[in-house]
């Protein structure tokens, strides 16, 4: 029989409390003890914001960390459950996947008390964490080989009220871009909270490193939520992003992913938020067994906004290259 | 015995010439084709550019390549030779070195015929190719895990003719930065080449991912050397970086390296090119296994300027975080 997950204190304690959410040991792997902060005011919304999903992105769990710092002083009522690396098996890797059993924590949700470690992960937070939360705020980023602008992201959601309750707490963020992602993959977190009727909002950051800027435009983000949720009094701020304080929300669709046609270099052309027309260079495929002839050009096929391009770099054929966007109407 | 390595086309050509430096196969791998780029004009200096030693530096292969595009129109004396991906193993993989030796190229100086793959593509560069050239410009960057600024960088060299030669070359890149770095070790390229007197520069760019917009200033910086050495006709231009047209010539030396004092994740608190007085906060290091406790500040022992922050990931103990820098004095 498994055991089963378990938390080192009372979450219904008030006021401040840290200590750890307990994942089983299983047969891959000893239990692990994921730190857990909880501020307890009382009567209010409920809050549950996880970073360290995967392990190659690290904006979540430091800027978690920040929050952790000021949130005593300012949080005026309500619950917030914080959990700055919710898989720590992976940060230490720095690996999107959870080395052991090279699962994705975001595609197994709501996971298994009796599967592997990434699946008890998802399970322990779904039992234990979720159901003292309404709304779930996960700190992602876009990875280090992508360069995406600050941003809070959604994927299109049936329940039309839950969707439109989301695009206006994504854009009470006040990030550069809100986007709308056509997308949907088994076990994601994102679609678990949606069933149960629960609200949920995603970070997603790019630009390769890790950087004092980046970090606090992401803080600025989630103080923001923080405030359009009631938990924190004051003003939100827009912040401010190569020397601009902007904000827009896109559209990505399916259609609007551009793959590498072949294997090779791939060659920025352009960069993200940039705007192009039907035919404008992306970017540049080279092969590289030759340098006299093959280089394929990578052209907008449609007039759009670059929402996410890959870091020049070697890749793979099929392997995505470009994002494209365009203003949501809705 | 060995067999040897060769080049499929005669480098004397004049005029334009493509095609490969083949390294002899081992027990380790078959043989390697190279793509060499040769463009002849005849009487004048002769330059080697490589790129591409470290396969997660991908600026140097992508410049090199629109270097070749432009070259032929431009080029007005003297002879260029272009090994736009001189590893292309590690390239291949986006690894810093050869996966399949796990050796680093830029260690293994000047090579053995008899050796593992990578020693036997030092060797076929340091037969062949080196001795076509007098002055050797290697396409480098500080990696995807790295924020660090446009730079020409040289290590100190003895001979202080060739010394006040390359800081002069260096800075005649017009990079936002040239750097003077206290560093050795057995087996580089740049020991190797300045060991048969000639001139070596090298470029170092930072920032994780490879945009657009630092390719541009890169290709500025080697478009401004090929003027400076007397291939390409021209107003030498200073590239924007940051919204300023500025450059700095700096040094950093053994003890200005900062390293992390125990593992955990990384939190930058300051970005490259920020001026620190001593005390200043540059990072944070928190540990993963509590919330409440164990935070070390990482802070500046002296006066100096932040030549490179490591992107806030996991790190474990004793790895760097920081080069500091300061203005050189010669």
């Amino acid at each position: 029989m498994s055991e089963i997950p378990n938390i080192t204190f009372d979450l219904d304690a008030p006021g401040l409390s840290t200590g750890h959410l307990v994942v089983p040991k299983g047969a891959d792997c000893e239990a692990l003890s994921l730190p857990v902060f909880s501020l307890n005011k009382g009567e209010g919304p409920r809050l549950l914001i996880t970073g360290g999903c995967h392990g190659n992105e690290l904006e979540g769990p430091i800027v978690a960390r920040r929050v952790i710092e000021w949130l005593p002083e300012t949080q005026v009522c309500g619950r917030v459950i914080i959990v700055p690396e919710i898989n720590p098996l992976a940060v230490q890797a720095c690996t999107r996947n959870t080395p052991i059993d090279g699962k994705n924590l975001n595609r197994v949700y709501p996971g298994r008390a009796d599967g592997s470690v990434t699946e008890r992960i998802a399970d322990a937070v779904s039992r234990l964490l979720l159901p003292m939360a309404d709304t779930v705020f996960d700190l992602h980023s876009f990875g280090p080989t992508w360069d995406f602008p600050p941003a809070i992201i959604t994927h299109p959601i049936a329940d039309a009220d839950l969707m439109a309750k989301t695009l206006k707490m994504a854009e009470a963020c006040k990030l550069p871009v809100t986007l709308l992602w056509e997308y949907d993959a088994p076990g994601m977190f994102d679609t678990w909270v949606h069933s149960q009727g629960k609200l949920f909002i995603c970070a997603e950051f790019g630009g390769g490193t890790v950087g004092a800027e980046a970090l606090a435009i992401y803080e600025a983000g989630v103080r923001n939520a923080l405030i359009a949720l009631g938990f924190v009094e004051g003003k939100a701020e827009r912040p401010t992003y190569r020397q601009k304080k902007t904000s827009q929300t896109l559209e990505t669709l399916l259609s609007d992913e551009l793959k590498s046609p072949a294997s090779g270099i791939f060659e920025p052309r352009c960069s993200m938020l940039d705007e192009v027309k039907q035919g404008d260079l992306i970017g540049i495929l080279h092969p590289m067994e030759s340098l006299s002839a093959g280089s394929i050009d990578i052209r907008a096929p449609t007039t759009s906004v670059v929402c996410a391009i890959r870091s020049g770099a070697h890749v793979d054929a099929n392997e995505e290259l470009v994002y494209l966007a365009r203003p949501l109407n809705l």
